[in-house]
């Protein structure tokens, strides 16, 4: 039986052309206007709707809207459209199991189906959710990572290790693949500390002489507290020039000491969409690869799209190059982040972000204040006891009050440490939380921050029975 | 900066043109002589054989043994270089840590350094041993599996479940790689019980309707038991029509019946070289892939090349494809077999082999007769009782008498069953063994049945002090 395979359903040099990484990233882009990239958007968003109509979800969705065909003309017209969200997605998994009907596969007999990649989230929020790729879209995906990962400095001569899983996950299948398929680095596929033990990931840095680090924050900081109890010294025995991972709001500081001062960057993206935006030498927030990515900002509460610099909602994301498998149009992340200053020093035609800064859709509301609890790891890092892990729980008291208690890891078991994180909380976010102290790593069990992809913050008691 | 990575490295559609998969490797290969495949072999030879002269490992190693350019004309002076073994390479890869002299790396400087794919084996005899692949050779070894895959019946509609293992370990990447780029299926890395857990493993195969399961024989019959306590009953609730994976001379009746009768298929394979030979739709043997590797047969202790039907020893390999890093010129698996007579139904070109028989430096020479603890496994099968998972312990006594004793997991526990297996033993291995039960379950954590690629089944203990 003959069928084109992975490499013959896409032309990976007309690819690079397409998406260019290295220089050419500079050469393409750098002094762009916003209207030249404005009509590379619009016309690679004409290509993708024209893929959307014909899969069973997007017609569903858009009937549902009243929107027809004819309504999408340009970019302009994308606010027509619905967004969606990842509940939208399990649903319609659950009803057309078991691989939903976002993926357009129904235009294919089994016998002729084009070459797929099939994987899942690592499930933070919940149940993994199936992801699938086409051969191109995921080599686009794939090469958006590596034009990342060499905008901020990983070269041929790199070693880089990563600490994203494998399994049914995508992530460090994805990273891998980026790594190996664009930057032509040396890469390390330890994974997580079930795939790969930290001690021996450590062993791993040093006999390798690994220079970049590449994975969640919270485990790599944890990893250089193992280095220390095996008796390897970072920034002596590991140096580590670099590490890009997924900051957000997090203070840097504790994890560049912990290594002996490598460079951070952060990045940002969602399974589905690969990754979006990306800091760059510069350090000055999160540039969007807007050649690849539409990317909008919704009122985290009216869903009403928002405009201009400073506007902080709900990223909304349409991937302009996903036009073989399952295309992305107004895929609303419920991710949080604010568009920054248009003006950048890099001369790049591309809009900022803040990066993670939350989800939505883990929000507490307390009294009227809304909290993310990924963002409480950075203000307890402000004090010197605070050991690393931590989980918020949220109960509703018989009254309808809810309450938070911060359960953290600290080198000390105080009652005036507990005051003292209780009021740090209290200065920051302007409300009072319980706080309960936890021995050093005892907290690893509940936040999962050895196995998971990124540990749990939240438990929500309030709605159980 | 620019250079060229991994998709402009090789041209695939040329590869795919020299190493024909699906309908054109019949076409290509149907019929051919051995004469015809002989000098396609011997152009390949050559051109593998410019790159090892680059190579620091071989122009010592060749070096050593009095080898000049000039001695090796053509395939038929191959016998005229010395082999090589793992032990050279560890020696290699401790004096010239950390990745060793045979990559040939040494011609590149960081800068210019060309895509390289870098992993390790999962160390079933010591130490994981790092594995050197370049782009071009890696996507033929890619090639060369997803051909295997096709070869026993594997389609684009096909679900495969993989159990191979991630993280830093070559087998899992490679199996993915193969069947996501060559075959079209849908491919669920799935892993080893560590990254998936058994019972999600079931509950993936009949949610997705896996069809394919492709992985270690011994963890693949255990799933069928953690099935079958999930309440999900193989054959009905999981409806597999095909199991590839490695047989060597295990009785494979019990794997059959316990997945409720799929066909199955051996291929066999070494981490440096990727899949080597296959089984095919006749079950009468495993094919050479002679278009892509040269096999040897050497005498497993004089070390002298064998040549006919029915010759038995160690499995030399050369393959005819690896001219960008690391090249492969007469490396001994240490992995017997016996060549087959040529004469084959499928009418290919190819000598067949009856797979893996054993590790020649995994022997125990117990008086005078030579035990393969791998090859014990299907021995104990034949007695119900056997509840599948075993190790085998070599000691020597005060007298320098070497004593086996084969630890087994039997369903009961009585004397009588003891004594069974024992005489069984002494009836197909014509030697006395000591045999000892244990619990189902219990010898897991001894031979890493749940968690290591191969599970471990011996352990020598003649020479500890």
């Amino acid at each position: 039986m003959t069928y084109p395979t992975y490499f013959e359903a896409f032309d990976a040099k007309q690819m690079l052309e397409d998406y260019p990484i290295g220089d050419p990233l500079w050469s393409r882009f750098k002094g762009m206007s916003r209207d030249e990239l404005r009509s590379i958007q619009n016309e690679r968003f004409l290509n993708v709707m024209a893929r959307g109509w014909q899969v069973p979800f997007y017609q569903r969705h858009w009937g549902a809207a009243g929107v027809e065909p004819g309504d999408i003309q340009s970019l302009d017209d994308i606010t027509k459209l619905p967004t969606y969200s990842k509940s939208d997605l399990m649903k319609s998994l659950a009803e057309y199991p078991p691989i939903g009907d976002f993926s357009g596969l129904e235009s294919y007999t089994a016998e002729t189906r084009p070459p797929i990649i099939f994987h899942t989230t690592s499930g933070t929020t919940g149940t993994p959710q199936p992801l699938v790729f086409g051969a191109y879209s995921r080599e686009v995906q794939n090469l958006l990572l590596g034009r990342t990962y060499r905008f901020q400095g990983m070269k041929p001569g790199s070693t880089v290790q990563s600490c994203y899983g494998h399994g049914m996950i995508n992530g460090g299948h994805y990273v891998r693949e980026s790594v190996i398929h664009f930057t032509n680095a040396m890469f390390l596929s330890a994974g997580t500390g079930i795939e790969t033990r930290s001690a021996q990931q450590v062993s791993l840095m040093r006999d390798f002489k690994t220079n970049v680090l590449v994975g969640f924050a919270d485990y790599i900081k944890r990893l250089a507290d193992v280095a220390r109890e095996s008796g390897i010294i970072p920034g002596e025995d590991i140096k580590i020039d670099m590490i890009s991972g997924h900051f957000g709001m997090e203070s840097r500081e504790v994890l560049a000491d912990a290594w002996g001062g490598p460079e951070l960057f952060d990045w940002y993206g969602i399974g589905d969409t690969g990754c979006i935006s990306a800091e760059g030498p510069d350090h000055d927030g999160l540039y969007i690869w807007e050649d690849a990515h539409y990317v909008e900002i919704l009122h985290p509460e009216t869903n009403e799209a928002l405009y201009g610099e400073g506007v902080f909602g709900n990223q909304v994301v349409t991937c302009l190059f996903k036009n073989d498998i399952y295309p992305i149009i107004r895929y609303n992340s419920n991710d949080v982040t604010e568009i920054m200053p248009f003006a950048n020093s890099l001369d790049l035609p591309f809009r900022r972000t803040r990066g993670f800064m939350g989800r939505s859709d883990n929000m507490v509301k307390l009294r009227g204040i809304n909290i993310y609890p990924q963002g409480i790891g950075p203000i307890l890092e402000e004090n010197s006891a605070f050991a690393g892990d931590y989980i918020c729980t949220v109960e509703r008291d018989a009254n309808g009050r809810d309450e938070m208690t911060v359960r953290l890891e600290s080198h000390n078991s105080e009652a005036a440490t507990a005051k003292a994180f209780a009021t740090l909380l209290k200065q920051r976010l302007g409300i009072e939380m319980n706080v309960e102290l936890n021995a050093p790593g005892s907290l690893a069990a509940v936040t999962g921050i050895e196995h998971r992809q990124k540990p749990i913050r939240l438990i929500d008691n309030r709605f159980k029975k």
